[in-house]
């Protein structure tokens, strides 16, 4: 039996068995834009609140329109969610996969929707000496025997990025073997340049194509969950609509997806904000000592520090500042870690608390 | 393969098709509360908006014992979800039955859920000719064969209410039988004295009944999506927690939980609406030549109108006012409609509608 899994660094347990007010934690391990809720949706639940007083609308049709605008694709093709996470158990369900293909680590979600589906989920094992980059193994790992891959893009928590070009010869490979391929695009927004590489634009290359988005962690608005998902398979999308649960998108949610794709002002501003930050959180990260930070493409700086396990994490809490342990990932261990990348000051502290933790040891 | 079921008169598509405004309709199709959200939710959003910029805590401790403290039950025994649709479709997951017994009609999501469980699904015809009420031959339908038995009550549409004495001669029955018993009381706020009647007070008589309640229909919040279950039976919890996916309640939903329970202004307000409002509309329908309304016990009344199948929906929706018609209920056919009751203006606004509409024709 499946148990829940355990996600960020879970702030709330933190802050509980810590007996710490949650607000003076510092908290790194979500990987959430640090601009917060945009000032266009903040204003629209306020001027909109007595929307919840009624029923979503079951099909959910202006967000849909909203989404599909968004990305000159047709309305038919879209399904959204109750945030991704609906999107991706559904999608597991309704493929229906005998023997699936996973990278180790990833996001963990896809696992346990893939075994809760009954598929044999299979591992592709990144490797440390490559950088934990997709390598010539890569394709033997699709042999006749797999009929699903799953690929998040960037990788969640590894961060490594593949670009159009080599995404477009895994979809060959996977049409050449009738493999179904799912390309979750959770973090993509936050790539330079990301919106010319979705696949979101190769619908038309491949109807067993089937890309997850989310605009939770762009737009800010984990607490209010939305995602969707973008196929030209019509019959697997008749499956993923007959079975799911009615009104699983909540009013304010959907609100939300036709207010924050318009705000070019906001994309603008993170898109700065990302420019900035990015590099610099990652040399300051790799200029301290037994720290070896991966160069991120997202949101988030994964790195190793040290030789074997170790506690950073809980050093870390000492000083209120909550970082992800990747050790729950298949193939990683306590020696690897996830920050997400926050706003200049935050940062600053982080690699503060960093230096007095490590050169103090 | 299940299609997506037809609830209340799903207004959007209403609106869409004849070309009208949504606000312009006055909905007698779905039963909420119209007094509208509480004031004390709505200023608590607006004062914690920015919770969303976090993800909600995946066990949502506070929510949990907030019900808890109000039905005065162990915080162990409490699964919360995304409206109560999603706790019945979990439930009908985990509990595995092979022969599942319902009325018909009823709210439908069961008939689904069970259906999507691979439960094979038993009905009991509910009959015009007692006044739909479950009869002696009731018990003689939960032969050997059946493991589970799902009572909506006050059930949906017909309105039937079973006190607790009647339930619990229902549950002595199914505890001899090892039948397990899901009790829906979703609208039981409305009913006059409904605190008393819940089965909630009766967990430790049987450790295989489960009660589903939903918040949004008393508390006028159908958009936000927030209901729960109770039972004292642990290890069916633990497989809806193992199997539920992540966040699934957004955090808007999860602070109302906190909220609205402890609003006895707002509850005081609403008993006292529905104990002027339901007999007046009640008797003002009943008056109407052609109308046989069924003794309302929540917020809404069934009726019949005429003898063969008519079309007092789409008249009606020529003067802006929608309806429910129950003809896609099993065991009814257009002749039976279901309406909320509302304000007293609306409400005279209906009853003054059907006597055109009636006496017109």
């Amino acid at each position: 039996m499946m148990k829940v899994a355990k996600h960020g660094g879970n702030i709330y347990e933190v802050a509980l068995e810590r007996g710490i007010e949650m607000e003076e934690i510092l908290d790194f391990s979500a990987n959430i834009n640090p601009l917060g809720i945009p000032d266009s949706l903040k204003e629209a639940i306020m001027d909109n609140i007595h929307i919840i007083e009624r029923y979503p609308d079951p099909e959910y049709k202006e967000l849909v329109k909203a989404i599909a605008d968004y990305h000159g694709v047709d309305q038919q093709w879209i399904a959204v969610g109750n945030g991704a996470t609906e999107l991706i158990f559904a999608l597991a369900a309704s493929l229906n996969s005998k023997n699936s293909l996973i990278l180790a680590p990833t996001f963990s979600e896809y696992e346990r929707a893939l075994l809760k589906a009954k598929s044999e989920v299979h591992y592709y094992y990144l490797k440390e000496d490559n950088g934990f980059q997709i390598d010539e193994g890569f394709k033997k790992m699709l042999n006749p025997e797999i009929d699903l891959l799953v690929l998040c893009n960037p990788n969640n928590p590894t961060g490594q990025f593949l670009k159009r070009q080599q995404m477009m010869e895994i979809l060959q490979h996977c049409r050449e073997h009738g493999i179904r391929l799912v390309v979750d695009e959770a973090f993509i927004d936050f790539v330079e340049g990301g919106e010319m590489e979705t696949m979101i634009a190769c619908m038309h290359e491949y109807n067993h194509l089937y890309v997850i988005r989310a605009l939770t962690k762009f737009f800010a608005i984990p607490g209010l969950r939305l995602g969707y998902a973008v196929t030209s398979n019509e019959n697997i999308l008749g499956r993923i609509r007959d079975n799911r649960e009615p009104w699983s998108i909540n009013s304010l949610a959907a609100l939300a997806g036709e207010i924050v794709l318009k705000d070019k002002t906001y994309i603008q501003a993170t898109k700065n904000w990302i420019g900035e930050e990015k590099d610099n959180l990652f040399k300051a990260l790799n200029a301290i000592e037994g720290i070896k930070a991966y160069k991120p493409e997202a949101n988030y700086i994964f790195f190793s520090y040290g030789k074997s396990d170790n506690c950073l994490k809980e050093v870390l809490l000492s000083k209120k500042i909550l970082i992800r342990s990747c050790g729950n990932y298949k193939n990683l261990t306590d020696r690897f870690y996830r920050v997400a990348i926050k706003d200049r000051a935050s940062n600053e502290k982080l690699i503060q608390a960093l230096k007095e933790v490590i050169y103090e040891d």
